[in-house]
């Protein structure tokens, strides 16, 4: 019999498909490494009674002091069946499949720190233009029985509004390609973050690709594959062998 | 004849001494890299007359249209005597060193990118509360007959804003240490940015620790060595070594 394998438990949209960064990373990784899994599906509306059911841990605590629970979460019972491993955070989850899967590592030797602030800043600064777009678009593709669960919160932006907005993150974006390019004279290849393999960071930078790709296919995407010289297109491109939802 | 050495142009305080932190990365590096060169000393109202004189190239346009001049500048002769490289931007000056005099690197193979964000998360982030207290101690600390080239700005934080002021600044260095942390489990050695070694996020890092030290001897300094758990004096301990003014 094979041994119980590693379940990720992810939320779908409309479709349905993967679609959230935060879940993507984990695939990706998971992916990467070649760790066969399977995923459980959890509407966003159902994630706290989910994950109380399995003895996942909250990953916050809300302002009225009640626990948060919170996408993805990963169960492990590959070590042990009867107490597995659960994690809800995923950058605990990055590190927690690196050390104990280390072949394939998503980590250089010494990087994690910098790779840790590479995630910080690409969230703080970087992707925040983005969000005045992503988020109302990513609401309208909830299932419907998913979305009277939520406020609507911020229509979606239309006309030019919209193409400020994603006129706004391209500016961003070709920041932070400049950033990257550092590496251009002779320490990189143009695609990955770190020398010229795949790390941790191209996986938290691919799974925002991701993200617009499912959530904006046919505005969005198309737009970001011409920014920055390419290079998210690149990326894009050489991650596709790590895109299986298993 | 001794060939002729690099020349780094730098501006004193009143005690005199080097004080800011963009000369603090190229001096790090220099005596990092154990490279002979001396310090030419230009206070700030005369930074463009005398970058001019030795035809350096400007950093920046203002406003106005006009060129900007900043130091540090780096004048490298000792290849060309008669053609010198002169740079004035620190983050090219890093690079040209690097590329120029290869031994006792200071970026890891493939690191360049993610140091360069590391700078930039550190300008953007985590020296933004530094401001409000550092930049009015900084103009304090000029020369007399240099300030009155400038505007006086904002006036230095007293009783409770002061300490305020340097609080919410410790909130954001204890958030980076934290980052920084990532490295703690067998990645690195608690004291660097990247693994064992010091490298140019290091460098950067311990160039504002150097400002505060200046700037803030008997306050700031005293406090920022009991930030988040020691790490900072730790940095500071670690780069002594190469703390000398040629």
């Amino acid at each position: 019999m094979a041994p119980p394998s590693i379940v990720l438990y992810d939320a779908p949209n409309a479709t349905p498909e993967s679609w959230a960064p935060n879940m993507w990373r984990v695939r990706f990784i998971l992916n990467y490494k070649r760790l066969p899994y399977r995923t459980v599906w959890v509407e966003f509306h159902d994630v706290e009674r989910a994950l109380r059911s399995i003895n996942a841990p909250p990953t916050a605590t809300g302002r009225d002091g009640r626990p948060v629970y919170t996408l993805p979460a990963l169960v492990d019972p590959s070590r042990s069946p009867s107490n597995p491993v659960i994690l809800c955070n995923p950058n605990m989850i990055a590190e927690y499949l690196e050390v104990t899967y280390p072949a394939r590592p998503v980590y250089p030797p010494g990087s994690r720190a910098l790779q840790s602030i590479f995630v910080q800043y690409l969230m703080d600064v970087v992707l925040q233009p983005l969000l005045p777009i992503m988020v109302p678009l990513t609401y309208s593709r909830l299932p419907a029985h998913v979305r009277q669960h939520f406020r609507g919160g911020p229509s979606i932006p239309s006309g030019p509004h919209r193409a400020q907005a994603w006129e706004a993150a391209r500016v961003r974006f070709d920041q932070f390609a400049a950033m990257l390019e550092k590496n251009n004279a002779g320490d990189g290849d143009g695609v990955v973050a770190m020398g010229r393999e795949l790390s941790y960071a191209d996986f938290v930078l691919v799974s925002v690709l991701m993200w617009i790709n499912r959530v904006s296919p046919d505005d969005g995407w198309i737009q970001v594959c011409q920014w920055s010289g390419g290079r998210w297109a690149r990326l894009w491109e050489r991650c596709t062998p790590y895109m299986n939802v298993l």
